[in-house]
């Protein structure tokens, strides 16, 4: 079954709201075993919503609009909805009582432009609304099916999961569809699609699909599927998933589950120093914080994470955390001896057991010609080890805040796990 | 001049990710006096992406194009925009340097996939990518302008602002549209809504708008209008804004100008600072890091920002600031007593001239009759002086996050410039 989604509003196309509705629809159709196979926004215009609405008619099943169908002057769909139907209005008794106990609930007068929202085009079946006043509007025209919903985002989805989806998983046959993701970090996304070009190829004769999704440090890997049997299908993709891990293993941090929403590296670190009973400590120069906010962020943060300390400078390097200042002045704060006596004192002043430091060149300034802006020196430490590593990013200080974290979490987290 | 936007991804059409793109664009192409009439997502597919391309003509001035130009199996936009102009693909001599050069400076290996990014179809317009290797593309067809540029966010926005725009600007006349934004900190929504309700009113009749655009703990005002005669606009425009000032002034944190983006609280403490050649330390706990991340965030941070501590536990508070035990065992970490000895330590711990420093429970944990979740306490310390306020937000963790690092700066921001 295929689906398109039109959304209905000014607001939408200059910008000053995020179509957030079709994010949340299409997660629904999709873990519902619909396709949805066009997504557009439209203006409070006739004849745009009428173009949009044509241009749907034969290429989708179902057809879901949002938006335009409050009291105001400039809410049109349900006029249009009607004449596309060639249907003429009635008021709906089954509406006007629910309008109508609507207000007398809140105290306030019912008008008449309220009652007009009582109208629906006729022969539509009435999708009623239990937290707004605006009814949603369900026709058929040659085998295409037209839902009509408000815009406001509580009303549409208390339409969608009390009337729309079951009615649809109750009238149609749908298929199953899964799909998971493998997180990785360290490896771009050409040099992954080469390393996996073979298996990626395997996959479509199995019915199987593959997308990229590339964030500064991580690539997130989709397979997806569909068929009649929803643990067939997650076993055939968690098949995949193994044969995956034999070839890019050592960058996968973790995965995003059907239905659920991917975790971040900051995330699975602390779950698995939750589970260790183990915590960490942060001490950070370029990302100047941003690390420690990343475990902060998460509830319950202070079982695993003690504390972080952002010496920016040289000064506050060794008044803070002891850096010896000969090294300063013969391999510079960007260096392997610097980040190992961060990540060992850090170890120490926060007592934890384990600490990760960070010290590099988000630029623009502060290259040499050794150290060009990129480079970053990240270690970590334990009571009984230490091990760094030098990083080449890029350019872009924000990208190279935003990688210098992500590598140093997952180098932490490898650490943790004895794997390094 | 009409535009229209074409997004290509199945990733958008499941709902994994949220079309941010679109929204960025849309304002972007709004403040530059171009009406978005509609926007379509479309899933990696041929004939999808042909039949979007097509669907625009005749409709649109102006079709950007984002996504589908990885170098990955799952691109395939360019073929169709060669395919769609009826032009071959020819390898670009510009485009293969910055690819190459690209990866030099990471020091990694050019794949022969990674080449392929430097083709552009022939007689493209072709508009760099300094964040990345795909090139975006700019043809022409029957007057129609079609842009095509990938969809990572930060290549995309770098190709807007730094080729595509100007190149608008200069090409064509477009309509004087002139605003200008007030940004506020500690005021809610509602509360300044009726403060300036009659100023409100009275903007139609000179033909001017007011959006409100909110987010956690700040909201933006923009001020719009459109004309002839942009400096006439623009002195329109300042003089409704000193009316503001006296309604809302002591909730005015900055501006943001025409055409720019607007500044962060973090941005416009730092430009005061730095005119003042002043610095400043973070001693952060409910907030984690996050303060300082915001400061270190912007270029040329080490010349304000001398560094943060995040004391996560009441140990490292004592251990790292020397906030006497007896706080925490008498009225506890959140607490004047503690954000006082906090930021007066941060001071001299760090040798800055200010030192803010919070202390607060997030949530979802932590909460005690007295201080609900939301409870937040803030001082601001300079040698001479100390100042603390107590605030009380919400039940969200990361919200109160924002919420409080947005106070805690705004406070620093008015304590430095002596308003209190």
């Amino acid at each position: 079954m295929k689906a398109e989604i039109i959304s209905i509003g000014d607001e939408i196309l200059i910008g000053q709201i995020n179509n957030t509705n079709s994010v949340w629809m299409a997660q629904q159709l999709n873990l519902a075993g619909i396709q949805v196979m066009h997504m557009c926004t439209v203006p409070d215009r006739e004849q745009a919503i009428l173009d949009a609405l044509e241009a749907a008619a034969g290429r989708a099943d179902f057809v879901f609009i949002t938006g335009g169908l409050g009291p105001t002057k400039d809410d049109v769909t349900k006029k249009i909805f009607a004449r596309f139907f060639g249907a003429r209005l009635i008021t709906d008794k089954v509406v006007l009582d629910d309008v109508e106990s609507f207000f007398a609930k809140r105290g306030r007068p019912l008008s008449p432009i309220n009652r007009l929202q009582a109208e629906v085009p006729e022969g539509c079946f009435v999708i009623r609304n239990k937290n707004g006043t605006a009814p949603g509007m369900w026709m058929e025209k040659n085998k295409t099916v037209y839902i009509s919903m408000p815009g406001v985002p509580y009303e549409m989805k208390g339409m969608m999961t009390d009337t729309i989806l079951p009615k649809i998983r109750s009238s149609y046959v749908l298929p199953h569809i899964y799909h998971k993701s493998v997180l990785t970090q360290g490896i771009g996304e050409s040099v992954l699609s080469e390393i996996i070009s073979e298996w990626e190829d395997q996959l479509a004769e199995k019915n199987m699909s593959l997308a990229y999704l590339p964030t500064p440090g991580i690539v997130r890997l989709r397979i997806s599927t569909k068929g009649d049997d929803q643990q067939k299908l997650q076993r055939a993709v968690e098949q995949e998933i193994e044969k995956l891990k034999t070839l890019v293993g050592k960058y996968i941090y973790g995965y995003e589950e059907y239905g659920q929403e991917s975790p971040s590296l900051a995330q699975v670190l602390s779950g698995i120093l939750r589970e260790k009973k183990q915590t960490i400590a942060v001490a950070e120069s370029c990302t100047g914080g941003y690390i420690s906010s990343l475990f902060t962020l998460l509830p319950g943060a202070s079982e695993v994470f003690k504390g972080g300390i952002v010496p920016y400078n040289n000064v506050a390097k060794h008044d803070l955390l002891q850096v010896d200042p000969s090294v300063f002045t013969t391999v510079g704060a960007v260096s392997q001896a610097c980040v190992e006596q961060l990540a060992a004192n850090a170890l120490v002043r926060l007592k934890s057991d384990f600490a990760v430091s960070v010290s590099g060149i988000a630029g623009p300034a502060g290259a040499t010609p050794e150290k060009p802006v990129g480079t970053v020196w990240v270690a970590v430490a334990s009571r009984e080890k230490l091990h760094s590593v030098k990083y080449q990013f890029g350019d872009n200080r924000e990208q190279n805040i935003v990688m210098t974290a992500n590598a140093a979490i997952n180098l932490l987290r490898k650490f943790v796990l004895g794997e390094i």
